[in-house]
């Protein structure tokens, strides 16, 4: 553990034990394959989901969530209405929003609604090298929802996008990687195993949107989240060599997870 | 065990025999977040689960099955179409029908639905306090899905709404409460751990589906789908810690129940 | 292990480390209700699943993908669009493609949908007995997504259909049945705990998917489709004996499946 590790960590105890205490309200406007899995994931870290997407209800819940996530998974008519209303009244009311830019770049119709959603100033971007490269202008995008360019090649594209966008932009990848376009977080923790299972990406913006709900700094939040389920995964993939197992693993591993864990298991720099 | 266990209990045989044997179909229309999870829930305890939630097949299905399930969890435009179109041929044809008005009083527009498909006449009402006082015309509701209410301030509410609708209502919580307007039934069964993971209630939703699919009487058969489903939450936690583990075991236990278990763990007054 | 196995799973070991080496993109257009369990199934052979759904950009992924899956589970208007519009880019492509014809028969938006479906040619048509008649213009199909015949019995419907639509239809029963309409290979491999949980048709379906985006002859990567998944489930049923711990025993599985493994338990004539 670098020192490094010691300040971006610091407030990971603060941040877990009020996740847990708190149990804020996680909006989820989020794809049909993992929507499941995410509910599950935030419900272990502690919080609260509730899966509002319908144009009617999306903005009502959204000025009172303790954040929204707005995933572009499988992103329908009616969804895309929802986000783009719930996203607004988010960035009006002063949720924190996390967006996931899933096969963006590839696939035209949710690269134009990413496009959209971001001068609703999401207060996260999750992505792949590819979909991050995508929103900053960089490379065609990967083929569907995979990452075909490495994090490390992603960097500047990360801190572009975070410029222009005022979000702190976080990478998943080997190494995660986070900036809100000044300072840059690397994060060596994970597994493998967490890219032989659907949604692990997606059940990292719901655990990150958990974070940010109570969380003074959104960086320092996404950090901790990143770490957190990264280590998650590390532990995980000690009880299970397959991904059934992995599966039900990872969610067992997010609800024991405790603070010094994440602190002494995380590798930052 | 309380006498009074034996008499609601006593058709539990016969109602867990029947729906395995019959394997009585069951039409769900409901929601993105739990599909999976009510599906397998219905198939453990021996029913066949039918998704057929579109406008075009929704009341064809409705006039032929077992039962039909709505919840209201993620109301699409065209989900709501065919939940009005079965609910209407359900009540028409006499099929037997659950309610499961998942986030009803805190969000307007399944609230509004949920007053539409009350006058169809369910068979079962099935929600947590906040819902149940929503619909009984007491408080505001809840934050989205959550139950804010206790479940023992609900009982006036729970029983004006069996008694305006005609509905038996099952009120999840701590302990569960059901009734038909006139006697109310509590449960204290079940484990902490069923709020720890997304679709309990839903998947209990299910279950009384399949229940009173051969249950003579709705009452009874929702007695029986609720013991049983909280003592196989019982028998689950004594297999499983956290929240993935606990899925798997809960289904595992749905599976496995035996009548004689359900009475025998049975606490009912 | 008679002389015909050898001869149909003599590409076994090809086919699966092919899937696993080039992880084929398999673009899916699917239910609601296992559309997760389809994704980790598809993964877990080695491929890379992206349900990709909606009418916008369902044509420019079938354009490129290993191959298509098109199934009827729970299909909205939106879908059927978008499913219409990817069967006629992977047939003009040259993409293979699956047609999981689910409760067709039984349904009539879907019926009237598979035989649209069916003129744009899919490779393969994988269903149950009920299904497979009711396309080929046999019997009035079960209720709602299960068999009601007898999968011999529905062998000259298979042919039929077949030979009338140019596909490899594949028959999932106790026994299962693969026919191009002139040759017709049986796989008594299998067990009925898979019967006991959701979607294992489904993910049969993603898998058979992945195996002809590689394999040169349909009727053949099929054949080792059906068998390789068939044979998971034997596994899976030696380490599960409830749906819950099922579930995760089949991913596994299926992930560390194999080629001697499937080639030594095939059973086939």
């Amino acid at each position: 553990m670098l020192r490094a590790d010691i300040d971006w960590l610091q407030s990971t105890d603060l941040v877990m034990t009020h996740v847990r205490e708190d149990q804020p309200l996680i909006q989820c406007l989020t794809n049909t394959v993992t929507t499941n899995f995410v509910a599950n994931a935030i419900l272990a870290v502690g919080a609260s989901p509730a899966m509002v997407d319908i144009p009617g209800e999306a903005g009502l819940l959204a000025r009172s969530a303790g954040a929204v996530l707005v995933n572009l998974g499988t992103p329908s008519a009616d969804q895309r209405d929802a986000m783009l209303i719930a996203a607004g009244v988010a960035d009006e009311a002063g949720t924190p929003w996390v967006l996931d830019p899933v096969g963006v770049g590839a696939l035209p119709v949710r690269t134009g609604l990413a496009r959209r959603l971001i001068e609703l100033r999401p207060t996260v971007i999750r992505g792949n090298a590819s979909e991050i490269r995508a929103l900053a202008g960089q490379g065609g995008g990967g083929r569907g929802v995979d990452a075909t360019d490495e994090v490390d090649d992603v960097r500047s594209a990360a801190m572009q996008l975070a410029q222009a966008s005022g979000a702190v932009v976080a990478v998943s990848g080997p190494v995660d990687l986070i900036t809100d376009g000044r300072t840059v977080v690397r994060i060596a923790n994970g597994d493998p195993m967490l890219t032989r299972i659907t949604g692990a990406g997606c059940a990292l913006g719901g655990v990150m949107a958990a974070f940010i709900a109570v969380g003074a700094d959104p960086l320092a939040a996404s950090v901790v989240a990143g770490t957190a389920f990264a280590v998650a995964g590390e532990l995980a993939s000690t009880r299970a060599e397959h991904p059934g197992s992995f599966i039900v693993a990872l969610l067992d591993a997010l609800s024991a997870l405790d603070a010094a864990t994440v602190v002494e298991r995380g590798r930052l720099s």
